[in-house]
């Protein structure tokens, strides 16, 4: 049996100093001092706004996904639409915006679904989902550098995919387990 | 209606420049080019060994949680246990090793569920998820400055801790999906 524990003291940052711009991240060391012994320590911190992603649905109740190169696993992977939120810009907006850029597909309104962190261990950022019903088909203009494929699977299907392996990004396996909670 | 795309054509990294060491990942900048438009961009990579984390269940059927201080964040969250693949180390034994040191619990077997990308778009790591089942409270061993809360709860009970908010780090409700799928 384990004696029992004290609660958790508050760390405390103590000093955040910059050492990389990475354009899409921030690379910052931090010291922060622990609340139970009193000592300092060092930890690295990956600073970035907020993400987001969406749950695309036709009328047909199909869902929409994209398939993309990704520069993480130098390869493509199959993923829900999303992206970052730009500075000042509403999530659900961006979802929206993310959804129509990167596959034409165009939807009034966004529904929360919920947010996670993508890593709060080494990242403070939310990445937020959004459910967008009724979504129609409309011209794409992703950059002039991402080159997408759009296809649609019945939502159904997706837990198949992604027990599969084919799909394998974590905050989309996430924003399944929010659309199904 | 849109014009059929070509199909993706690969991107090749044509070189990598290690940027910063930051001990649990580092920073690289990658010269990639298109297949498609032949032209080279530079694009920020996060290098990380695998991760892994682990759904331990009680024989009663509680899932472990620990809640830890955690950087990213600069503040506590409630999550499963899991932490970095040493090298070399095989991922179920990472599993384990893992489970026992930051809760005491002890198990046999870790079954694998699948496993995810964390973030494809800037890291090419995994994370593997592992079922732990009948695990066996014992003598928890965490690092000096860990200081982590362990408790339990229905298995059940899991889903409404997403929904509520309590439960953000997005590998640990992709690995609830994971074991539902």
């Amino acid at each position: 049996m384990e004696a029992p524990r004290p609660p958790l003291l508050p760390f405390v940052t103590v000093a955040r100093e910059p050492l990389l711009d990475a354009r899409v991240f921030r690379v910052e060391r931090l010291r922060r001092r622990s609340g139970r012994t009193g000592r300092e320590h060092e930890y690295f911190h990956i600073a970035a706004g907020s993400w987001v992603n969406v749950v695309a649905l036709t009328k047909a109740g199909e869902l929409v996904l994209v398939r993309q190169e990704r520069h993480g696993v130098e390869a493509t992977t199959l993923e829900i639409p999303g992206g970052m939120v730009d500075e000042g810009e509403d999530p659900a907006q961006a979802a929206l915006r993310e959804l129509s850029e990167e596959t034409g597909y165009v939807g009034r309104v966004a529904e929360p679904l919920g947010w996670v962190h993508p890593n709060p261990a080494l990242q403070a950022n939310r990445c937020y989902t959004f459910l967008v019903r009724d979504v129609e088909a409309g011209p794409a203009h992703p950059d002039e550098e991402e080159d997408i494929e759009v296809s649609t699977v019945p939502l159904a299907h997706a837990r198949e995919l992604v027990r599969r392996g084919e799909i394998t990004h974590a905050l989309v396996v996430a924003a399944l387990y929010l659309l199904d909670a």
